[in-house]
């Protein structure tokens, strides 16, 4: 197996300790990390097939987007500036009926061209067609938790169909592509997903020991639709179908009691936060700091282009890290390092996968993330964690590194054709009856 | 005179009638736009010294950011998250009391760099050895609006001494650099500036013909003091003390009553909102779409990379576009159109010189950025605006051009020695004792 080594680094490592390591260095063989710590004196003998210079640039742990539908970049742009409900029924879902397994190849290769180039190196997708999703993901080297989507809106024999399918998906792709693609299971919303749907969901996952993934209380519409529905809010709800029992990851959260908080604690239910596409649809804003003090993981998801319109997740870096200061009239919430850890460890809790992602650590997988620290907007030179969070930008990463293998390389793609790319999403998006 | 013509461009014109231009052409002569309008079939006869094919890029008129503190840059990443009073008072103020000469210099070419690289054409700076900022400016190519700022709590004698050089930087420095540089008169803040101090910088504005800028209801905390000492809150008081009078751009106006705004609005008050900067500081969230809605002029500004951690407006932009939808529960406030004009148009009002700046119409000085659209995250190719507001970085911006003269050109920059701006700037920063 191929040996590498990044050396004169500064390497933010997120682990336990935060550690971050000047002129430091990190090695990889095949797709696990081998060595982190100082720049090596002597490499002679150490037997590197390949010795990178970083020159002082920072190397992060590739960042991980822990909600999305890859597809609907196809539909970036598209109705901007519209409630969530009426957006949804009225503008997204008469569109996405029209998408082909095609509309979704190619909406995917739009969305992974932006997370590769923006230092993403994992993501959680939510959606239809998802063999095409996971062929590209596969094609593409990145790493994906991915899950059909099932809307239960519609007649008995549909839903089945939708399970069947999410359940052949599972069984075809969950730890394939050497381990980068795993699967769960996602009932789409307690909103669109009758409480039977739910439970016959929550059994297959147990049945094929996979989590579970859900929108959750992402506006105060759902949530007074969810107690007009069933007498409970989403949490009490769901808590009673038992999904709570089996890992669960919610995307959203944004209205929430105390109780609630605490009901996803005492269940270690994870938590996306989706704070462009919360604020984008005026859903609201996710009590985060209140989470994070009473120990829910709470990881960043960018949810689709169509409600962002950009999968940069550098951009939710930055606005968790400033949002809760400014309407909690609290200065000191969420400190940089703490946002860092939620795009990088807690999203790796988010996906289940905290033993081998989200810290630069030995033993875990080489997904990696270099920033060119040549910049104007990171300079003086120190308090490298302050600058990734409040003045990098996702084009500020030069390299994507996933299980050990560069998806982009100064800027410039590996794995993807991405003029094609374009060229298609446009011409799938010029299909649809608008 | 050179003549320039930049062809089959999407050219954002933000004019009166916001229209875009598919396949369009802009051109400009010396410093002023001469044509705006579709690509010309021919230009054999046309007298073009260039001809610039955009294939499809976007132009914009350049953005302007009304408030800053260039010379900050060189703290930027020192003593984050912190409440802004403290901040201020515990740690920038005994770092800035060090700032020579030197520092302001170097710290204003890392600004001009940042904001160069991210589109902004013409910016507000309110600072100290303001001479260093206005050589700078002069030649970088940059435009600015430049004010000497003020701060009150010294002696009697060393107040005078400020107001004088102020007083000397205006008449030096006014409509210098072919009319790119001019200067407004900027007293701090209420708080740090007395009545009478207030009152005599309100005189030698009006004496010099000159617009004043000051920083105003930034805080809860500043509102309440100012109630304390003067029995009135900071727009009562400014109004009171004859202010308002003279054309004033207040940055922040954070904190504001419904009666305060209509104040704001019969006096033609501009307003600099500093979304970024107000949410890291937990200053707040101003109340921007009652502004909008009662005619009030909002820009944006980034205040100083010491409180935002960069000068790359288009962050503004975004924020500006999503954060009022979210915390005012309205998916309609601030339109991407709307958010545009703030950036560019009420920009150039912010600045008093909407006649000649803010967008792209013949006889405007040719202040152009172009975006590159071959990217991902622009497309599918539809609704430019919105790819603009909420999908762009301002790292898309490939050239950048000031008066007709191109400051970045394939992103590269023209003007400035970047690697040595970088290397002085971190020597500057390591000679303050912290
Ligand atoms: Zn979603
Ligand atoms: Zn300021």
């Amino acid at each position: 197996m191929k040996k590498t080594i990044l050396i004169h680094a500064t390497v933010i490592t997120v682990n336990d300790k935060n550690e971050v390591i000047h002129d430091g260095a990190v090695a990889f063989e095949g797709d696990k990390i081998t060595y982190v710590g100082p720049t090596p004196e002597d490499l002679t003998d150490a037997g590197y097939d390949e010795v990178i210079d970083q020159k002082g640039d920072f190397i992060l742990p590739g960042l991980i987007n822990t909600h999305g539908h890859a597809g609907m970049s196809l539909l970036r742009g598209y109705a901007d500036d519209l409630p969530l409900q009426q957006w949804l029924e009225e503008k997204m879902w008469p569109l996405e009926a029209q998408f082909t397994a095609d509309s979704v190849k190619w909406g995917t290769q739009l969305s992974l061209i932006e997370m590769i180039r923006t230092g993403t190196t994992t993501f959680v997708d939510m959606y239809d067609h998802m063999d095409e999703v996971a062929k590209a993901v596969e094609a593409s080297g990145m790493r994906a938790r991915l899950c059909r989507g099932m809307i239960g809106l519609c007649s008995e024999e549909e839903r089945q169909t939708k399970l069947a399918d999410a359940t052949a998906f599972a069984k075809e792709w969950h730890n394939q592509a050497d381990g980068r693609i795993t699967v769960m299971m996602a009932p789409h919303a307690p909103y669109t997903c009758s409480p039977e749907f739910i439970t016959q969901i929550i059994e297959k996952a147990d049945e094929l020991s996979l989590p579970l993934h859900i929108h959750m209380s992402e506006t105060a519409w759902e949530v007074g639709q969810n107690e007009k529905d069933y007498g409970l809010r989403p949490v009490a709800h769901l808590e009673k179908l038992g999904m709570f029992n089996r890992p669960t990851l919610v995307a959203h959260a944004v209205h929430l009691t105390d109780e609630e908080i605490d009901i996803l604690a005492k269940y270690k239910v994870r938590v996306s936060h989706n704070v462009v596409s919360n604020l984008k649809l005026a859903s609201g804003v996710a009590p985060v700091p209140k989470m994070l003090a009473k120990g829910v993981s709470v990881s960043l998801g960018t949810d689709s282009s169509a409600s962002n319109n950009n999968l940069n997740l550098f951009e939710e870096l930055k606005l968790a890290a400033i949002l809760h200061k400014g309407v909690n009239n609290d200065p000191v919430a969420v400190p940089a390092e703490e946002a860092l850890r939620m795009a990088t460890r807690y999203g790796a809790d988010g996906v289940f996968q905290s033993d081998t992602l989200g810290s630069i650590e030995v033993g875990k997988q080489a997904d990696l993330i270099v920033l060119d620290s040549h910049q104007a907007h990171f300079h003086p030179a120190h308090e490298p964690i302050s600058h990734v969070v409040y003045a990098a930008n996702g084009r500020d990463v030069k390299d994507t590194i996933v299980a050990g293998k560069f998806l982009m390389r100064n800027h410039k793609l590996l794995t993807i054709d991405e003029e094609r790319a374009i060229y298609e999403a446009n011409r799938m998006f010029q299909k649809l009856k608008r």
